[in-house]
């Protein structure tokens, strides 16, 4: 494998996801967790493009509280690429501000936005989508890759695919028609029966001027504010000047406030192994199961319990008698309930805010 | 209230029962626990008699490796009448002993073999109940205090009553017919149709020289052991004729060695709110409930959560959608279980020996 030219990988990892509680905290999010294996989420992401791109074309863009964590994981990138928000804004900031860097570095850089909290199972099949991504983005075309939808799902994104673009490395290519933000139950199976519609991965490709220009024409708030950071980049105010606009900046995801007006998308649907991890539920299908259908990590007694996820930090968890349930312990919490509620260590969350017991959030 | 002359509460501490793990271990069993309370259940069990017996009237009967643990917690009661068994044996070497050692103190001393894991709501229903028993004691007859059977447990040993030889202290006394340990289930529901059988409390009454007399009936073997022991005590060989004899003696239970096969027995049955505390259900049934039918200790979040105990030594517990369970936390380990398998945390105290995870136990 080799390098692909003036490509530069850009990870989002200033997510602050509950849905994870209690291995997820407001310090401590997903990105920075452990499943199944020696590396972190954060960590993954980045060794899925380290054969694609030298670490020095890596960046990484996370809240300012988390840049010694993201340093401390990955030691080779170079901490000038990792980019500090001051405050936790949406997606289209972020993007822009990464944007405007890699503008003024490589003026025909194509940036791939990528997540730092999503497995992706399918590493080989997912760089060359990423291969043959840049060079439809080096067509001009703003890029996005579509996982196949195995059900419903009212929590994505969904895309829909138009007429063929041609192959690219084996990637069939279509027109992106257009992209819908979480629809409701009916119109999700309406999308499912036309075979037309992908999942938002949340990961797009682009050259860099192409995505200024879209940002220019539909976030122009957005976009006369990133002209002023870039004007600071490499002088001494720099940071001072990223303070006073970035706040200013409106708090708008990508895929609302460019995806959804985009002309001359196109969209490459894959099949990488992709799951978001955005549930309990989620990590008890990826892990490994033994014999009784139990995914088990560190020490456990478990008699008659069946497909159920056990999580240990580090104490012994026994359980008697109940299936189907997730329990997952850490040094200060526990949280037990069945699979089927895993959407509801939300409910947990918001009750430990009502009561104000912040050392757990 | 004044002190019952001759009397002297025997508590029996020694044992190390596995089903109320985690918080009960090898090291620290039930008696060492508190429930719903600032005190212990060994120091509930004094606090019961202290208004009837002076502190040096009190003894305990307990492993030696208990010695210290019970000597914190009973600070009142003189060490000398610490009783600190060699090894584990059953209860009648560990009764036979304390008898000895209260003969020659006091030749008329009437002994209460208490128990010191059982929880007893009703404490002036107790208290006077065993005036009622001293009193009958007295009279010469061997005394047994009956719970009335709320349904055809098997756990127990069952007593029945025969003819009713009259009331002391308002308490209606019958004769001893018979002894059963605990039976099967036919043989339980039988008993129970009846309506002349109370389950064995394990609380006994009787004169010293009475039960020493059973004692040289039934258990001769035990007699000759206990002679040897009472003719060292008070002298420089006490304790290491203590040690030569106890491992020598039957390892038997009081009930199967004596009260099996008494004359003149005498059982009161009592409503003193009794609960041997044999299950997490136990102690799920004792403890009081919330709105939901919890019963809570800890820091807790309960989503969707009924009639379920949840105890929490430290760590915040947090279960969402599960009702009729049992956690507990301990610094260490945590229990989950429906509160029907409460029985079957001895299947997870057995995995634990068969695992050699010692350490838990």
């Amino acid at each position: 494998m080799s390098y692909i030219p003036h490509f530069y990988p850009v990870i989002l990892a200033g997510g602050s996801g509950t849905r994870l509680w209690p291995r997820s905290r407001k310090g401590h999010p997903k990105q920075f967790l452990r499943f199944n294996g020696e590396r972190t989420l954060l960590q993954e992401s980045y060794a899925r493009v380290d054969p694609l791109a030298p670490p020095d074309h890596v960046y990484v863009v996370t809240n300012h509280r988390f840049l010694e964590q993201v340093h401390q994981q990955l030691p080779a990138v170079p901490p000038s690429n990792l980019l500090g928000e001051p405050i936790g804004r949406n997606t289209a900031p972020a993007i822009g501000w990464a944007a405007v860097v890699l503008q003024q570095r490589d003026p025909d850089a194509v940036m791939a936005v990528l997540t730092a909290d999503h497995i992706i199972s399918k590493v080989d099949a997912f760089r060359r989508a990423l291969r043959a991504a840049v060079d439809v983005a080096n067509e001009g075309r703003i890029v996005t890759l579509g996982i196949e939808p195995t059900e419903p799902a009212t929590g994505y994104g969904y895309i829909e695919r138009g007429k063929p673009l041609g192959t690219w490395h084996g990637f069939p290519v279509y027109e992106l028609v257009r992209f819908t933000e979480k629809p409701d139950r009916a119109t999700a199976e309406a999308f499912l029966r036309t075979g037309r519609y992908s999942w938002n991965s949340g990961m797009f490709i682009w050259r860099v001027d192409r995505v200024l220009e879209e940002i220019r024409q539909h976030l122009p708030a957005l976009y006369e504010g990133l002209m002023r950071v870039g004007q600071a980049l490499g002088t001494p105010d720099e940071r001072a000047i990223l303070e006073e606009v970035w706040p200013t900046l409106p708090n708008t995801s990508i895929d609302f406030g460019i995806m959804e007006h985009v002309q001359e998308g196109a969209v490459i649907p894959v099949d990488i192994g992709w799951n978001d991890v955005g549930s309990w539920e989620a990590v008890y299908e990826e892990l490994p199961k033994d014999g009784e259908g139990n995914a088990v990590e560190g020490q456990a007694v478990l008699i008659d319990v069946h497909n159920s996820l056990v999580l240990s930090d580090g104490r012994l968890v026994s359980v008697v008698g109940l299936s189907d349930i997730v329990v997952v312990e850490t040094e200060d919490a526990i949280l037990i309930c069945p699979r089927e509620r895993a959407q509801d260590v939300r409910r947990v969350v918001q009750a430990l805010k009502d009561r104000g017991w912040e050392d757990y959030l």
